[in-house]
């Protein structure tokens, strides 16, 4: 695997055609926090899987359009080159790519759209850089989310783009829920595989287990991390009465696995102390993927990764330093 | 009485129990801004009373409950010591714990969420401090609203906890209000006490007489000011045509009591120049709790005290240094 | 024209009186970036003709109040008299009366509101210089827009104020919209010459030329880039199929006016690199336009200038230090 790693990079530093496959790969990989295109190759086909056997090829296109689209604006703007070999500048685009085509109806618009996002996502990106540079914190998928929620806002007051996948907007009124189903084994796997095939908003056992090896041949303890942020995630949201649907499909699961991998073993070493720390802001990430779901509901907005977002910047900042 | 306060002080020096005790009641004193142990008695007792006499002794136990385990986290944690002891990583805690237990049902899930919320109430703070840092300004009761956000728009979402208690969630339109009751005397009394009792979430005259008294056993000029806010936020209130309900309980004042203690001699002097400025902000503050009643209704939040954060802030950093 | 200001800079120097018109005069002007009272001269006329010719000269007295009563607290508070005297403390002021009186049903308490609004508009100018200084972008509209989101959810709980003109407060749910009608030539020159009298909340032709007479007196790259923004603006709505009234009244286009002059020619020079950027944020504008539209249907706010600032900043930030 090495060597192949190895020859791959020879031929990128030969020609800037393979350079910028690498690096768009390397922004695949990047959304889970790894740099190295073989993981982007299994992110890739996971995500391709994901699309085609549900029937919406469209949606993988659009994903490798805004990361073509993304990578190569960062190349126009003239970023920071390190940066940009790395991937640093893809992984907003292909998530933002994915997300419109996701919950926005197919067609031209959406083709224009997606452009236009993944343009705006590397501008968002190197926004969210410099505010957050005296800060000492990572912009993570923020740039994602906020070129999203921008585009999907909008598709409210464009007749060319329909926003047929949102949730439907509705007012949030305290309410007794129904007790949850029990949780059987096949759900109990489902809810944790999906929970990772949904950081890429896939609902796919394939692409979750090409998610994994796609993570693994980066980093063992970043797999472990994400299946152990998956199985928090689903037993937290079981016993604290969630909506069985949700959990089951890993809708609450998506932020926790970004979490517990990001404090687990990304922005800290995975000592004991750390692990107790990311799990428990893995928990509180769980409780925030709910609270934003229902704060959003009345502007009929997906939460995205925001929970992973605030919880992962509100425990690095209150992280003494000398932890990290 | 000072000598009181030396005598439990040489005990606290002895016993890391006592120590405890004592830097927990401090952080009750704190909400006010009074790191003094008599204070944080008055208030305990205060607290007591208010959910008792109204049948809600739960709620005294979940504040204790937040008071005890924020206290504790943060000892976990590893904080400043010189910080922790004068209580500052307490008063987010108890204000949690009491709004939890105040806008959620009774159970075993309400129990966790308090312990989850006191711990997370601690994480946040010492973000806050971190992002706040560099802009020279203090987090003041922010870690204390967003935490109780969080948790309290979960409870729409988990059948574990019900938000009962939560305001109806509507649409806000554009309505032409019918004008509010001539103000009786017994009405301005009540505006006026329930302004201060509110600001730790009670409705009862005898725990405002308490809350004053634990206020001025520390500091005279803060316990006048706090009248003096209630009187601002009651007639402002009144005269711009608030709801009675509102007024007379005390639902408008809460903040600005905040605001004109905090601005009117906490971070200032209370000279002259000071106590105009400070005056001015009580009366934004006022309209900020309407506007925020009125901003968060379409997602069933109480605003808490984040009129008083939003605008001591603004007001904060607008002073000229040299003023301070 | 130059010999007619060196007599007005002659009698401000002699003048308390002249001053202060000046400085008003400059804080109209600065509205749209200019530094210069034959531009603010030139506003005022718009204003008035707009207000008077639609039958509502409240509007315009409550927008010269608010320019009076800013200017005059920038003063007592004591600011920098450099920043003070180019009518830095006046812009965000004459806007929020301007927001205040066009939303809000005349009476007294629109009169009350006006004041503490326009006073408040220089603290919250203030805190933003201070929130923004080690960012290094300008507070540009924001002050004026958050202050008048206050006051103007405030009316939502104040029998004295009735926030008749404002947006009906509805759920947002994804809906399919009908297409557009065909833009027919009058209803293009009228969108784009509204779109530039709505930077003041006015739609009004002659205004309109008015204010890009003024615009032209101090500077004919920013009436040029003016221009340019409106039509970049009627057209992408167009295209991307808005609602016809919002295009054809410029409900969607003050907001790409202000972005294309910022990123245009005041905080960049119009070079082509430049302008490219500049067209690309003024494109994202329209569409931060119809998004935050869809964002605060449920508290039944308008937008106001938020797109433009959030997008301006955002470009700022993005923008490579060398290039500005």
């Amino acid at each position: 695997m090495a060597s192949l790693l190895e020859a791959f990079e020879r031929a990128a530093a030969a020609s800037p055609l393979v350079r910028f496959v690498d690096v768009a790969l390397r922004g695949l990989g990047q959304v889970m926090f790894q740099d190295n295109p073989l993981t982007g190759l299994f992110f890739l086909l996971a995500i391709i899987w994901g699309a085609v056997s549900t029937g919406q090829p469209f949606v993988a296109i659009c994903g490798v359009l805004a990361l073509v689209v993304s990578t190569g604006t960062a190349l126009v703007v003239g970023v920071d080159r390190t940066a940009w070999r790395a991937g640093l500048y893809g992984f907003n685009g292909v998530l933002t790519g994915l997300a419109l085509a996701t919950f926005l109806t197919p067609g031209p618009m959406l083709v224009v759209f997606v452009v236009l996002g993944a343009a705006m996502s590397v501008i968002a990106t190197l926004a969210t850089q410099r505010w957050l540079a005296g800060h000492g914190i990572p912009g993570l998928t923020f740039p994602f989310v906020a070129t999203s929620w921008l585009f999907l806002l909008a598709s409210h007051g464009f007749a060319g783009v329909s926003g047929a996948g949102l949730p439907a907007g509705a007012v949030t009124a305290p309410a007794v829920m129904v007790a949850t189903d029990p949780l059987h084994v096949v759900d109990f796997v489902s809810g944790v595989a999906l929970s990772i095939s949904q950081v890429f908003l896939k609902d796919s056992l394939v692409a979750a287990l090409l998610f994994l090896a796609g993570l693994a041949v980066s980093s063992i303890p970043a797999a472990l991390l994400a299946v152990a942020g998956a199985l928090i995630a689903v037993i937290v949201a079981h016993l604290a009465g969630a909506e069985s649907e949700l959990v089951t499909g890993g809708l609450l699961g998506f932020s926790p696995v970004l979490t517990a991998v990001a404090l687990g073993c990304v922005f800290a070493r995975p000592a004991p102390r750390n692990l107790s720390y990311a799990a428990f802001a893995t928990i509180v990430t769980v409780i925030a993927q709910v609270a934003l779901n229902a704060a959003l509901a009345p502007v009929a907005l997906p939460a995205l990764t925001m929970p992973f977002v605030l919880i992962t910047w509100l425990f690095l900042m209150a992280w003494p330093a000398e932890k990290h």
